[in-house]
Order: structure tokens, then C-alpha cells, then sequence
């Protein structure tokens, strides 16, 4: 198989390291990632200003913008092929809930996707020091191997969350819906050394609602979530109550 | 009716400013703008350095940052109120199919949900010089008006396409679904002056799909499209097909 692999930690993460170890076996592998960290960029392309690839080593570039220039810029310049699947990650944290359409990581397998190439995000559900990353990459690698068998479902791509326990500890993956947070946003406003004012978006306790199927419920009882996300955002659902507005 | 407006292509836009002057007799309009223009940004939020909101004049707030953080900002610094209505737009240029998902002016919209704030965001669909935006803003009054006695669909915003047509040549609104863009990346590859390489992400002529009861079906036939987002992504028709997986 060719896999192209990107992130959003930055290309010199450990989560990337160890994924790229852990496919190694599979064929050939080429990382194109951001060359800083690029969390919370979401689906962003950069479209105003030139972008620069540094080949860092065989197969390895570090590219000065976002996940999603990544997939561009691998799949249309970079690559010497065209890859059979993108991953990305390993985040370091999880990617649940509303939080997927934030995501640099998720974001990049949603352009692969967008390319019709199959792709998944694979994130770590921790955000202390001396992360278990290698369960992760062996899934990744077990994963890698059903979609080189099966495909995918046409227009999908697959959100993988896993716990941060050790490989023995973790259960079963299970097919989640997206879950949903509970939203408590805050700003930090301060003084600059120079008298003026500035804000700066606080971090939020991650909290989610305990919804059972969801991607939450899953890993926070040690499972492995695999969520199947489309790019159709439609509400179908809610268009009878539109058409009741007597617009049209 | 307290309304936050917002936009992706910088407070001084066409666009913002005809919008604002068609809501001015709902009630009180505060505008927090990107400074400059943030096209495809996507729902990128800024964690990473701090912001700053300069004051222009009453309910008048430029930001150094994304029209997501400028909804975070908002509401959770600069508003005196909450708002009961996020409006975002009048882009200059169509935010059609796929394309939501890079939206800078869509995921202000996404945004606002998230917070549990109605929102909408409106899109003129033009890319050239005089453009017919006096359409796209009676309009938006007018959902804003309903919105305001029926409310939205739970997790649910709108995005709203305009036609760049007359206002007596534009057919009524249609309530669609999101369309899907025929693919076609490319980069352009170039030297720079000191001979080293760069790369830009090229610009795609804009080409759909034309699948009925689409958002690119309904405008490219005249009409206003008006598609139900949600903030679920999950393809739960694939569910089956990965449970036969055998993961479990």
C-alpha cells in the first residue's frame, strides 16, 4: 500500500513517529505534516500566501501550513504516487464530539476524502506526558489493512479515538455516532506590557454529554470509538419545519 | 431583536456593511469583524496568541482573528448583551457544497450553534465587481424576522445562497441540500527570487454537481437556496457496513 501520512501536532510529534513506525510493514509511507504544531486550524486552506515544503528525508516533508494544505499539497506536488490512503494523526488528545469540525487532524482526512482517496483520523484521548501512542499505531496498522481489503463507504472517513490505557486494558472498538459537548467557552482580558488590552480564547474542561453510542461513551469506558463521518452537514430532518415558513 | 453580525471578508466588505444597513430597524446591531479578509479559513479557532479588538465606533469591532474567534469574542467579551441572532455574511461569493466545510463566513454560523444561538449565514453568489448584494440583505431581514418568532430546528443554522440577479429576476427560496463539488485541485509550483522553491494552492473553477434539490441546483436556476446544517456529521447509513467489520 502507499499511505500518505499528516498530523497536526507538527511533524516532529511523537504521535506521528509512532504511527509511521507501526505501518512501516505495509508498504511505502510518506509524511507530509505541518512543520509546527496547527491544533484547532479546523478544514483551513491557505490560500493567500505561498506555502513551503522542507524534504527533511526520504519520504519526509515539513510543510509551513495546515493539515489540510498538507493533503494538497502531498497528493498534487509532493508525492511521487497516488496514495491508496491518507491517515492522520496520532493526535495527542482526544477528537470527539463538535469538537471533529476544530480539528486539523480530522480535517486532513476530510480532504482526502473530498479527493475521493479513503482516509481516517486516529487521536489519542490523553493530554498528559508518557501517552500509550502504541496501541494506537497498532490499530492504525489493523485498520490500514481492513480499508486496503474493504474500501470504505463512498464519501465517508472514519474518526478513530483511543484510550489512553495500556494496549491489555483496552476493549473492543465499537461503531459511535459524533457526541455533543457541553459548551462552556470562556476569554481571558488582560493588560499587554504596554497598558492595551488583549483577549485570549481559555481553555475549556472538556466535558461531554454521556450519551450512549457516542464517541464519548465509548473511549470513557475504555473502548475504542470508530466514528464514520460524512461531508453532507444537511438536516434533512428538519426540512418540513422550513417548508412550513411559506418562503417558497 | 440583539443581532451579532460578523463576516469572513473583513469588516470594511461590501457585503457586511450593506447587511447591517438592511437589519438596522430590527433592533440593535453589533458588528465583530475579522480586520481583514479570512476566506477559507474554515472553523479554525485562534488558541495559540492573543487577540485583539479595536473599537471603530458604536457596536463596531474589528479582530485580529478568525470570524470564529470573532463570535467567541463576542459574545463572550464585547456584547453588552447576549445576542439572540448571529449573522454572518454577506460573502462575496457563493459558499456552496462541500465548500461549507472551508467556510469562514459558514463556520461563524456553526459557531454561534454551538453556543446554542440561532444563526445564519448568507452568501452572494459572484465573484465579480457589482454585485447585487440589496437582494441578499432584504433577505436577510426577512429570516431574521422569522427566525425571531419561530426560532431554528434544534443544533441546527442555515446557509443561505443568493443569486447575483436584479431583485425582480430572483425566484423564490428554496429549502435544499448540500451539493457536492466535481474535484479538481491543483498547485501551482514556482521559484522564487533567491531560486528556491514555493508552492501555491491554485484557484479551482467552481464546478458542481448539478444534482436536483441541491444548493447549486436551486441558484444556478434563479432561486435563493436556504440549506438546514447540522453539526452531526455521522454517516449512520454506514453503520452496518462497518459492523460487518467484525471490530466488535
Amino acid at each position: 500500500m502507499n499511505i500518505l501520512v499528516t498530523n497536526d501536532d507538527g511533524i516532529n510529534a511523537t504521535g506521528i513517529t509512532i504511527l509511521v513506525q507501526s505501518l512501516e510493514h505495509l508498504g511505502e509511507i510518506v509524511v507530509v505534516a505541518p512543520d509546527r504544531e496547527q491544533s484547532a486550524v479546523g478544514h483551513a486552506l491557505t490560500l493567500h500566501q505561498p506555502l513551503r515544503a522542507a524534504k527533511l528525508g526520504r519520504n519526509r516533508f515539513a510543510v509551513d501550513g495546515t493539515p489540510t494544505d498538507c493533503v494538497n499539497l502531498g497528493i498534487h506536488s509532493l508525492l511521487p504516487f497516488k496514495p491508496d490512503l491518507v491517515i492522520s494523526g496520532i493526535n495527542h488528545g482526544g477528537n470527539l464530539g463538535d469538537d471533529v469540525t476544530y480539528s486539523g487532524t480530522v480535517s486532513a482526512a476530510m480532504e482526502a476524502t473530498l479527493m475521493g482517496i479513503p482516509a481516517f483520523a486516529v487521536s489519542l484521548v490523553s493530554n498528559g506526558e508518557g501517552a500509550n501512542f502504541s496501541s494506537a499505531g497498532a490499530l492504525a496498522a489493523k485498520l490500514a489493512c481492513i480499508i486496503g481489503e474493504r474500501g470504505l463507504p463512498g464519501d465517508t472517513f472514519l474518526n478513530v479515538n483511543v484510550p489512553d490505557l495500556p494496549a491489555e486494558l483496552i476493549k473492543a472498538p465499537l461503531i459511535t455516532s459524533q457526541g455533543k459537548r457541553r459548551y462552556g467557552g470562556m476569554i481571558i482580558d488582560k493588560i499587554d506590557p504596554r497598558g492595551r488590552n488583549y483577549y485570549w480564547i481559555g481553555t475549556v474542561d472538556v466535558d461531554f454529554y454521556d450519551l450512549a453510542g457516542t464517541d464519548y461513551y465509548a473511549v470513557s469506558r475504555g473502548h475504542v470509538s470508530i466514528t464514520p463521518l460524512h461531508l453532507d452537514l444537511t438536516n434533512y430532518q428538519s426540512f418540513s419545519i422550513l417548508q412550513e415558513w411559506g418562503l417558497s
